[in-house]
């Protein structure tokens, strides 16, 4: 008998379902589905980083993805489908009312940005992570021990604070709040109330301060000292999590009846995307699986025994239980990498906007172009250095404050000299956290790389790859998230006993392994020491 | 009896012949020649920064100059030219043999970057004015005393030295050098022998270390612990140097048959056009002249019974006489100012170029379009930074190997905004020039601007009189330097007594007047703090 599993992905911009043979992993159907609302610009103002997508835009795409990739994979695999699990990006929470719902389902908050989910790069609510910080400072237990010593502006308590002060006409309603990966499996599941969710401990412990340590989330007097608007939450949350591989539920008889699947399904725990992607590409002990898009996601897992109480200093993340079942999780990441490509190519698109009126089809041939040329300079100790906090700053050291820069500039400095730095200031980034990790004491002697930028650029990769002085290999999949999910509903259906015997099963293997080049040491050596006096 | 001058300005690309009517400043005609062999970048490495003009370049210019303008002036201007002065950029020497003649005029040097002019912003000298100033910083007379407590690889002793080591066999015809200020006016008055060149003070003081203080240029011992390659110079040089408006001789016979002029015109003593430039624009004690073009330079004077035995720190230049023969020239600037608005335009060029293809004609078209858009930009204390060192740091406190940069960057950084940061960093490159003469007690209550940017861009105008906050008077005339050359051949053909006469009788006027906004006073004052520790 065959058995097949759906692992759905929610990006940024898409929702994608993966349709996996459980035996070996072979990716049999995959739909993609973009938000329609988020599409048009709607309910968000890039240029004070409000970013909110509605959840009409997830209900609809999810649908749509899951029904396309079934068709295309034919009845009979559709018939044979046995576990179902999410993964979304975080932190990307939401406001509910008693019943679970998105206030912004309801119809009064319809348009209200601050009733919808806040996407995981909205940036609104730094103010309220500081004041976070702040109490988070001078409080007995200390709450951010295990995210870095920082509470970041892209997580969910700064952020439904910021809602709620933004939106006071929500206070009344908001009687609690969910996490997007929490809300989807719950929503299928039938039932959303906020006291029955299963919620993932991924993102409860990456995002929201849960930990065992302390019992749970923090406690209400220190929600209270942030802002009295978080106390009242505390009733309608959660004590308990759930790892990964966890069954939450079966198919409800509607979400059965739309996607045209079983009731018998079952549905895992929602997880955080770059933690099924890690685990699709094959983390464990000693691998760091770099999620590398927009931007990345450093995720690799250690030995409750060996780190014990210990936390890792300046990362942003560290959760038992987090990635895999029986690890310690650690995250880190950079808040911009491909996003800072994607930022030059709109300086370079404005002269050909602005001046030439050029066509712009034409745009899609900037990158391709500057990488030609870049490829081609030579590399000097000299060269401009780029400081690639254009996002903030995740880590080492969160600083949501913190800018970009370019220097070491002359007259000489061309278009592709600073590509060139800028995919070196990416590359320098990343070497800033894998140094960080190993000075914590977290080693490994592996790279696993996913995400776009992985397949998309070998001249991004190979600089990566020189900058670290270590391999990096490519996970073969496109699709290391939804691939993960797979992995993950395979265990809350049943068909493995635990995550790692999933992966071994299911794994996609390598495209292609980046060797560094020594004989760039040297010189990466001395840019790298440039960069962390300019980042200073 | 009318009296006609011709002011004669050697530019970077072009010599420009102007003709001037003595009693009014009345500007009859004017002529441009662009130096031919520099036009097809001959013996130039811009990726070295090596800027070579060859000595036909300017004999063949300056003929076509003055001829065209006199045939437009018509021939009775011409029987009534009394006197002519040339300005020229600076430092821009020569190797020359015992005749005086520019070795590359020689057939077997011809073709040698190192026989030719070595233009002022050529910067193959680093290391050797590194060396000046290892030995300046040891010496008993402190030669850099009086130009900032730094030797430029812009200046003449760094120059020569770099010719005469890196191409040996010149060393054997290399008798003497001369500057082309000095070497342009010797050869009209037909007499180029390096002892007999009545050499400027203004380009021997600010450029050779010369000064009255230690009887003229730095002792014979001091070259040698140079570089013995220097100590031979000593015998073939000068002592005594003449202030402006003194006169030199009266033109040859063989010059002025070229020129179709009297064989009486007086020739006045040879200086840097933006001492010129200072002097046709009005300086006096209390104002300070801004030569703004790709480079500025800020000139002003001070009553040397006032200044004292004081040297002003930081200041590249500070020379009894050399812009008004009876007081202390004060001389600072920013090795890159217009320049780095060209630098933008080749990068916003690039795609326009590698990825549109775009006609040519278009590009002239992209500064406009950036500064209608930047004009619009509000202005907030979180701006982008420009650090303006591009071409290395002229003043305050000389370093050529400084370097520009862009802090404070975000995703939403645009094209017009990186412009507007860039225009903005220029303007804090001449404040920071402002608050050092304040600082140093050279204090002024006026502006004056002249040179291109002063005339082709309000935006940067305003710009810069709001970073400054002061008013910022733009000079009428579009040849301020030939003007003052002219002003200065007027006093050498005995027509005014003095060049302070000279300068109330020929002035231009003011074209425009801008006013510091004042609203922007305290956002200027926060980025340009975070300016200087960008630039730390």
């Amino acid at each position: 008998m065959k058995n097949y599993l759906l692992g759905v992905d929610f990006g940024s911009d898409s929702v994608r379902c993966l349709v996996v043979n459980a035996a070996d992993g072979e990716e049999v159907a995959t739909a993609v589905r973009y938000y329609p609302r988020w599409r048009k610009g709607l309910y968000c103002d890039p240029a004070e980083n409000r970013y909110r997508q509605h959840p009409l835009d997830y209900i609809e795409s999810l649908e749509g993805a899951i029904c396309e990739a079934l068709a295309t994979a034919g009845a009979d695999v559709a018939a044979a489908v046995r576990g179902i699990a999410v993964d979304t990006t975080a932190s990307t929470p939401v406001l509910v009312n008693r019943e679970g719902v998105p206030l912004a389902l309801l119809a009064e908050y319809a348009e209200r940005p601050d009733a919808m989910f806040v996407l995981w790069k909205d940036h609104t609510a730094v103010e309220e992570a500081e004041a976070i910080n702040r109490t988070a400072a001078v409080w007995h237990t200390n709450y951010t021990q295990f995210c870095g010593g920082a509470y970041s502006s892209e997580w969910v308590w700064a952020k439904v604070l910021h809602c709620l002060r933004h939106s006071p006409e929500l206070v009344e309603s908001a009687y609690s709040w969910t996490e997007l990966c929490d809300w989807v499996g719950a929503m299928l599941a039938g039932d959303t109330a906020p006291e029955s969710i299963k919620r993932g401990r991924c993102v409860a412990g990456h995002k929201a301060m849960w930990n065992e340590a302390w019992g749970g989330l923090p406690e209400r007097a220190f929600l209270e000292a942030v802002d009295p608007l978080l106390g009242a939450f505390s009733e309608h949350l959660y004590d308990k999590t759930y790892t990964c591989g966890t069954r939450i539920g079966t198919l409800c008889a509607e979400w059965a009846a739309r996607l045209g699947l079983s009731e018998d399904v079952a549905i895992g725990v929602g997880a955080v995307d770059c933690h099924t992607g890690a685990v699709g590409a094959g983390v464990e002990e000693g691998v760091l699986v770099k999620v590398i898009g927009t931007s990345t996601c450093d995720i690799t897992v250690v030995d409750g025994e060996k780190i014990g109480a210990k936390s890792v200093r300046g990362i942003c993340g560290q959760v038992d239980g987090s990635v895999l079942p029986d690890y310690v999780g650690i995250e880190a990441g950079q808040s911009a990498f491909g996003d800072i490509y994607a930022w030059f190519r709109r300086v370079m698109e404005w002269p050909l906007r602005y001046v030439a009126a050029a066509d712009e089809s034409l745009f899609d041939r900037i990158i391709p172009a500057l990488t030609a040329e870049a490829e081609q300079l030579p590399l000097t100790d000299k060269d401009p250095v780029v400081v690639d906090w254009f996002n903030g700053r995740r880590s080492p050291d969160e600083d949501p404050r913190a800018t970009g820069s370019i220097s070491a500039m002359t007259l000489a400095t061309s278009a592709p000299g600073i590509f060139k730095a800028l995919v070196e200031g990416t590359a320098f980034g990343s070497r800033a956290i894998a140094e960080r990790l190993v000075e914590e004491g977290v080693s490994f002697d592996k790279i696993y790389a996913v995400g776009g930028i992985s397949k998309k650029s070998r001249f991004v990769m190979q600089t990566l790859c020189d900058v670290l002085q270590r391999p990096v290999s490519v996970v073969r999949t496109e699709q290391a998230c939804a691939l993960g999910a797979a992995m993950f509903a395979s265990v809350a259906a049943g068909i493995y006993p635990d995550v790692a015997t999933a992966q071994r099963a299911m794994q996609s293997g390598f495209s292609e392994e980046y060797l560094p080049n020594a004989e760039r040491k040297e010189i990466y050596d001395k840019l790298y020491e440039r960069y962390k006096t300019a980042g200073r």
